[in-house]
């Protein structure tokens, strides 16, 4: 699927409903949910998760949960879902709870996409956010395969902080992939319209998830997941769990 | 569904994968083809075409154009589609040749979407570009009702084109609107980012509808799609059929 520079393709898929429209069977697929399930995923291996099972139902969460007698932890429109035990917040994971730990983890969109993209038969599949951009990047261009920057949007529409990342990737290594993609165009855009201060473009512009995860008083987890490197781990999906690569 | 504010409510669907997601049963739908199905709608009623039916298929097409002894036109791919008579080109439609007749057109993307629409249920249907662009605001503002803002896009993947329309609609009365919408957000970015040479903006960032017409030398028809009001008529449809307003 490469083109004729032979340089590996780079798309960008908005929301998980335009998934489909890519054909991902030689692709990696990024999947992208900075607010908060990437965030929280890199934020869990870094401090020493030793595997983060990602599932797509609360009943699912609980069943695997006992089962393996894991952490259950997940959201549902942005709160601690019925039944499981944590959230979806990075702070909720530091080294001193999550170490050597097995998470359990199901939220609103982005575990959902990533259960979407291996049904769809992804070659392979990793997790980004801000807090691993670096790690994400490297290991892009480390592969030189076709890459899938997959957003998970809000209940499929499509999102700003998402767009927003796959921006910051194609900023950073775009030039290394053929892009015919108005979409990735657009993120690139986007992503250098916002400048530095991430947070401050989110607040200015009213972004839904920002007004959304404020009224839960999240300010703190917003600003912390726009933050850069800050879990520098390449979380990858093997054999049904995300472990550190 | 307009909110406290009292305003009415304005979304922007950037593909027509993602139509299903807003509720348009109380809002007026503006159906986005910039390059060129609603380029060439607004060019026909405003050089005098009596009428122009939007129909799904070429079979379909045939079918009524012999049926009303109309003209037959529209493009698949980019090319005038077998069996049709006319293209997708507003400049194969001057006062001389359309006056007083009916045409019969089918589009990849802008007559699909228009009749998605149709079938789920929208309050009112409007089509909106560049040539028409201060038509389309002031009647929006003028019915003061809930607005879908449609881009057509291509194959279902986002484009630059009619993202920049939603843009440039949200830019001007953007403000009568209550507008809670990542999606409207970025579209305003990108618009203000464009600046006022959309055809240099495209060319620059090879938005791939550029790529895709520029091989069939179709530059002329880019560069006009994208200048404003040069069509100042508002196609709505009734009965089947976009007409003057």
């Amino acid at each position: 699927m490469s083109d004729t520079n032979n340089k590996p393709v780079l798309y960008t898929s908005l929301s998980p409903a335009l998934l489909h429209l890519y054909d991902i069977s030689s692709s990696i697929v990024v999947i992208i949910d900075v607010l908060r399930a990437t965030s929280t995923i890199a934020a869990a291996l870094h401090n020493g998760a030793k595997e983060i099972i990602p599932v797509d139902s609360v009943p699912e969460c609980i069943r695997i949960g006992k089962q393996l007698d894991a952490i259950t932890a997940g959201e549902r429109d942005g709160k601690v879902a019925e039944g499981l035990q944590y959230g979806n917040s990075p702070f909720e994971y530091p080294a001193s709870f999550i170490g050597g730990k097995t998470l359990v983890l199901t939220t609103t969109n982005g575990t959902k996409l990533l259960h979407m993209a291996l049904e769809k038969g992804a070659e392979q599949i990793i997790t980004g956010a801000f807090s691993n951009l670096d790690a994400v990047c490297n290991y892009l261009l480390q592969q030189k395969k076709n890459v899938l920057l997959a957003c998970s949007a809000w209940k499929d529409r499509v999102n700003i902080e998402d767009t927003l990342f796959a921006g910051a990737v194609i900023n950073q290594i775009g030039s290394h992939f053929s892009v015919n993609c108005d979409a990735s165009r657009m993120a690139l855009s986007l992503y250098k319209e916002a400048g530095n201060d991430l947070f401050e473009f989110m607040k200015q512009r009213e972004a839904s998830h920002y007004v959304r995860l404020s009224l839960f008083g999240l300010e703190k987890d917003i600003r912390h997941c726009l933050l850069s490197n800050t879990a520098p781990v390449l979380p990858i999906y093997q054999s049904g769990k995300l472990v550190k690569y």
